[in-house]
């Protein structure tokens, strides 16, 4: 094992605030996939990102279309036959920043509090990408060259579960060729503790909405007489999840989960998990699918979790309407191996049993993403764990992940090469809720361990 | 029997538009009561009524205060003793105008369309006080007499369930006693079919709130170990009802409801109720409490009716989010002798059992009306007879309505008077919705109707 030029890291350790910087600029973008008025925004940040790669030192940066937001390819080609290839994904969208009277400083507006950094996208995903870059820009910086092949890929629609990423891979698979991947997007244990994440939940993501009079009515006049689509769509969801078993009501749904292996159920040992996890969430009791742990109920179990509603009077004091619609936006997460397209089947058809003929039903897919698990003893996460080890002192655990990254499919299906999933945030950053951040200390080791992680892959 | 002298209604005949102009003025005051940033408009809307019954001739007008929004009241006492003494409710508040994208023309710019009159408070009650006061006013116009003693009372927070109104009519007995107590505030059942209504629906009105973790969840991270309270609430409200029966689901409900006698029996006819029913709704077929009929289900039964849901992300596009909190507003109607006080303590005992001790509960009750059934066989039930004969050509029928007026409780309680309450308005006049209307032809007959009520009152 040879550890990165100190050259290289002193470089970096020179020039931290000057990366910090860069990095606000991205930060400042308002780069929310989900809304189309910030489309402009999203090609932005994409030109921001071909700038940034180009003054980096990267041979090539360039944007591509993809039918969606558009992605950035970037790629340092040098060492030679018999270095390896390295893939980094990440994504530069961001969710919406949401209720703006809960954040403490503006989304787009980045601010160090307490040796954090305050923004959306901190942590979810700019500053993780951002480590890459920088890591790559100090090296090349300081030594002119890297030890391996690079190329970077970004994203722009990861938050709306990357519609059109599987079809842009499969058509650019040559630029794309690589030995291994690594992706950054997720979160450590804890301060101590990374993660390496071998397997990820998969989704699938439905819009309901309830038809029922052609018009809004007055309860006093038509209630008794005609259904509510409030009643109705209340009783129907209801009617998917045991509220006592919290088991999924849908027949058929478990029918695919495919039981853990030894190697697996080793590895999901609970530990302080349950409290660490009650203590995060901000609950007084966590409850989960009976018969199961907390690990199981966040990593291998599948859920349905309802996101919103919608429907009727919700403002001040009451209006006592029968309102035309109510609609609900939920998801379920799935587990190896649920197909989302035949879970997708399954719930309409419960859905539509359930339907009193006094409504009218409208059911929409929004996502579907099937669930991964990689091969986890390929050599790239020996030289995964290496680097942490240099940059964070600490081993990386391996761990199934309950969240959703359709990248990691479809690099590991259409590329063929395994998949490195990490990431440098922490389990209280906020992801998709206000005040999102991202440790300082843990962005700069970030791009520590990236720099060890180049040349640790040299080596395996 | 009398009939009014032609000159009053030749008066009338002559000054509709005056009138009609009248009308408008008050429309275009956006007093709605439920909505903190018109409170100023509401004390427009009670100075307008009083200078206008200034002008209309009665003795005296004055604006009262009642802790909410003022009342307004006037009088005309002038025939002596013998004289039977009228007092007339109505309200001038106003629902809020919802979606204004749904309005043809701005709900508070009144407009004419094939003979109907739009604007929000057209039906629901400003076009049926005000008949009232041009009967009045067309009256003394003419013969510069009343022929019965004449009170008015007018409210500003019937759509608010009329809070302060019982206090305010037991602290100013005096002031309001009379023999008789008239409302319009209603609906005729046809075209041709006046309707005097007898009893009417009481209802209870709560919001409930579920909070969970203390923020914002990614579904991702915590799904399946944190319960949600959208999934905590559809399952608490769909455990309310069964939606095969549509019962309501609190033990003892229903054990206080007053089994009908043969005489209300013989006046729950179905009739074409239940086709004229669906139409109006606007669904495909109506659904009611099994083992009752349309008129029952809109009149003598008690229901329980979400009437709007706020909770989780419900923007474009799908946050897979666990939402702090997840509140629904709903009501129920209540039939005698169903205590509003009870059935409160009964839904909040059944939904505290309901709520897991993974979230809190917050129920807060945000009205409570009593229902109330008056008894029609006094004489001013025969007076209103005739007066719909002579106005609108078509004897009345008696029938209770479902939805609520607190203050045919009140009167009949405290004043201890019989209250007639009837309509001049048409089941599709669009209460609490968009494009509220009232008939044209209806205005006109309905101020021809109260002049004929003033002198069929005297008879009797």
């Amino acid at each position: 094992m040879r550890n990165a030029p100190d050259s290289i890291l002193a470089t970096f350790s020179n020039r931290r605030e000057h990366y910090l910087q860069l990095l606000y600029e991205l930060l400042r973008i308002p780069s929310i996939s989900n809304e189309p008025e910030h489309a402009g925004d999203m090609r932005r940040a994409a030109l921001w990102l071909q700038r940034t790669l180009q003054d980096a030192g990267m041979k090539r940066a360039e944007i591509y279309e993809t039918g969606g937001h558009p992605a950035v390819y970037a790629e340092w080609i040098g060492p030679g036959e018999g270095r390896p290839t390295l893939l980094v994904y990440g994504h530069y969208d961001v969710q919406p920043a949401g209720d703006a009277a809960r954040w403490l400083s503006p989304p787009f507006g980045p601010q160090v509090r307490d040796g954090n950094l305050y923004a959306r996208g901190a942590s979810d995903d700019k500053g993780q990408l951002f480590a890459a870059i920088a890591a790559a820009a100090a090296s090349l910086e300081a030594t002119s060259h890297l030890p391996i092949n690079l190329k970077f890929l970004f994203e722009g629609e990861e938050e709306q579960a990357s519609p059109n990423l599987a079809s842009f891979v499969e058509k650019h698979r040559e630029l794309l060729a690589a030995d291994v991947a690594f992706i950054a997007d997720y979160a450590m244990f804890d301060e101590q503790t990374p993660v390496i994440i071998y397997g990820f939940r998969g989704i699938l993501s439905v819009e309901i909405t309830i038809f029922g009079p052609d018009h809004v009515l007055h309860s006093g006049i038509h209630g008794g007489a005609v259904d509510n689509p409030l009643n109705v769509l209340v009783s129907m969801l209801g009617q998917l999840r045991d509220p006592a078993t919290r088991r999924v009501l849908i027949p058929g749904f478990y029918d695919q989960v495919r039981a853990l292996d030894a190697r697996e159920r080793r590895l999901l040992e609970e530990g302080p998990l349950a409290e660490v996890t009650r203590m995060q969430a901000g609950v007084p009791i966590l409850a989960g699918e009976e018969g199961y742990t907390t690990i199981e109920w966040v990593t291998v179990r599948p859920t349905l979790d309802i996101h919103g509603i919608r429907g009727g009077y919700v403002g001040p004091g009451q209006q006592t309407i029968i309102p035309e619609q109510a609609t609900a936006k939920l998801s379920m997460r799935l587990v190896p191996d649920q197909e989302p397209q035949e879970i997708a089947s399954l719930l309409e058809n419960r859905l539509r049993r359930l339907t009193p003929p006094t409504v009218r039903l409208d059911y929409r897919v929004l996502e579907k993403v099937p669930p991964v698990v990689v091969d986890f003893t390929a050599p790239i996460f020996n030289a995964a764990g290496q680097a942490f080890e240099q940059g964070f002192g600490a081993t990386p655990i391996f761990a199934r992940s309950g969240g959703t990254l359709p990248i990691v499919g479809v690099l590991n299906d259409v590329l063929g090469i395994p998949v490195v999933a990490t990431g440098f945030g922490l389990p209280d950053d906020n992801w998709h809720a206000p005040n999102e951040k991202l440790a300082l200390s843990h962005f700069y080791r970030a791009v520590e361990t990236m720099i060890h992680f180049f040349h640790a892959l040299r080596e395996h």
